[in-house]
């Protein structure tokens, strides 16, 4: 038995045939690879086998919560040749749950004939936010005014030809608000650039935005493209505390929404779920602050708002099976259970009202994602 | 590693506390125990995982379509002695997912103080078709009039006293119309009862029915109880084809069955979510054909129809938390997929209005439940 295999069975190539998915669909029976072992691979994994699909999971942590529910795990890191090999042999398609996958892992896999998706482009874009920023403008999608910097002295240019207050962020690595600062005045970006490691940074201007929102997207491996409706987000500390779906908006703002998602998603060559954080600013424009190519938290409301939530959506897409709807059946609203706020299950479980979605984590760390709720109104 | 488990993994006791779980409900991060790694135990395993439990099944086959979503497996006869120590040592309720896992099994369990639901007394009506239609009748709840024979002339009598044509069933095992003749004429009742296998059975008299309904039910561990809506079941060569929910039904119709799973439910002290197939006659009146004590093909139509759904409903029962709703937010007709009619998948997908749930079964013989649909409409 190898040593990162935690189901202790030989993996078995699934009824695929070998070589390239397309053009056809992934049939029942196949196998789909998760790289990285969440809640987010945790509720992949549940809408993959609704679907009757085998799943394997890659995680280096053992007993992850997706691991426990998926038929097999390997126990790696994200970019052993070995695992990714293994993996390769198992599923004939693979997704992640995280945006901050190695490149090399997936170009591996992708040497290896196993389709990845959404592909390097959407990965490598978004794990650059000066990248991602200067795609958006590229393509026709509006941001807060950015530079980019690589030195201390860069940092306070940039800070400067910005306007401060400005906010500055590592290009690379970085979620839930860690990784960036705030710059009251310029002469405090070279300590911030110093304190945030001296790698290349992003300094992005103040956003006087008037609501936080979010669009979940959706494109098939046909190109056909499908949109959730708005969601309206409130953060707390940087971690997202809520989301409310569908956000109360004009015609005119959804219609906005869905051009920016059209955009990115087609100059991405998008195939999965994305999803796209968006600043409604007073004059009605939306900006976009960032984009996550996966399912997103923001759309956990989808799970009981809609008939085929974001996670059966991204399976679909990537298994090239036809997208479901995304229309809303119900008025939600998500609240995430951080930390030890996960002990209040048993007030939640007795809400006739609330759905409740807990990720089996074994330890209630301060601020971690532990589960969430989403309680339910008719629309 | 013992040879019976497939996870490859030790067992290790959950964050229980030893002895009965009573009265305290299963917190979020204990394991749940599921007898039988078919459909049901998958979609239970889905259901727990949701709500934050790991879940251990213990199954004979290997590959089976809940061993794909399980944290851990069993493999392993359903009453081998440490195979049950295993699971009693993971898990703190256990449950079953078919009525003829054997009482032996469920009673060592309860010997090593682990919580099984639904329980002993449940079980054991269930697996008797005519201790189970004593059972109803001395409730107070109307069935077919019926009678033992347990040998080919006491066969005979009793079809001659039941009346021909009568039904002739084994008291024990059989399911999907197996171990099951109709008798036309008295004098083929020995040859009927011998066909059988010789061993004891019921003889039930014809019901000239208008409609078969099904009502599922679930009582907690605090006595509480709810009822979902009825469901229309239609048949075909004895497996469940067509389900339409909820059916057309007048209130009075619909009281009727609420009171006859309150005495059920009451009767068997029972814990969990149940199905109670009904005969509906002409004159108004609801004559109970059986029940399982488990999750019901009759109640999948919830999946997609309801809040929450019958599996959720049967783990919060077994695990001690409160019940959810049961109330219907769209019509649904579910429509069962038998053998090689999953190969449609790709048109059901297609579908805007169907949800697809699929097994994962490896192989579709004929006549094998390999996954449903639910086709939804607005109530």
């Amino acid at each position: 038995m190898p040593p990162f295999s935690e189901s202790g069975l030989p993996l078995q190539p699934g009824p695929r045939e070998p070589g390239p998915l397309e053009p056809g669909p992934l049939e029942p029976g196949g196998a789909i690879g998760i790289i990285g072992g969440g809640q987010l691979g945790r509720m992949l994994a549940d809408a993959a086998s609704r679907l009757g699909f085998d799943v394997v999971i890659l995680e280096p942590e053992p007993d992850s919560p997706a691991s426990r529910v998926a038929t097999h795990t390997l126990v790696a890191a994200y970019d052993d040749p070995v695992a990714l090999r293994a993996l390769a042999d198992t599923a004939a398609v693979a997704t992640y749950e995280f945006e901050n996958v190695p490149a090399a892992a997936v170009a591996a896999l992708v040497a290896m004939d196993i389709e990845v998706a959404p592909g390097a482009r959407a990965l490598a874009t978004a794990q650059d936010r000066f990248d991602e920023k200067t795609f958006l403008n590229a393509h026709g999608v509006g941001t807060v005014a950015f530079a980019e910097a690589s030195t201390a002295e860069e940092a306070a240019a940039a800070v400067t030809r910005i306007g401060a207050p400005a906010l500055m962020k590592t290009r690379r690595e970085g979620y839930d608000g860690k990784g960036q600062r705030w710059i009251e005045h310029a002469v405090d970006a070279g300590a911030a650039f110093e304190a945030l490691g001296g790698v290349p940074v992003i300094v992005e201007a103040a956003c006087d935005f008037v609501r936080e929102l979010s669009v979940i997207a959706v494109r098939g491996r046909d190109g056909a493209t499908a949109v959730y409706p708005l969601g309206e987000n409130h953060h707390e500390g940087g971690i997202l505390r809520r989301t409310i779906a569908p956000a109360r908006a004009s015609q005119a703002l959804a219609d906005q929404a869905e051009r920016i998602a059209a955009k990115v998603l087609a100059g991405l060559d998008y195939v999965g779920v994305i999803g796209i954080e968006l600043f409604e600013m007073a004059d009605g424009r939306l900006l976009v602050n960032e984009f996550a190519p996966r399912v997103h938290n923001t759309g956990h409301w989808t799970q009981d708002g809609c008939e085929c939530d974001q996670f059966e959506q991204h399976i679909r897409a990537i298994a090239g099976w036809p997208l479901g709807p995304t229309r809303a059946i119900a008025q939600v609203e998500m609240l995430n259970l951080l930390g030890e706020e996960v002990d209040g299950w048993a007030r939640y479980a007795a809400e006739p009202e609330t759905r409740l979605h807990l990720y089996g984590k074994r330890e209630a760390k301060p601020g971690r994602k532990m589960g969430h709720i989403n309680r339910v109104k008719p629309l």
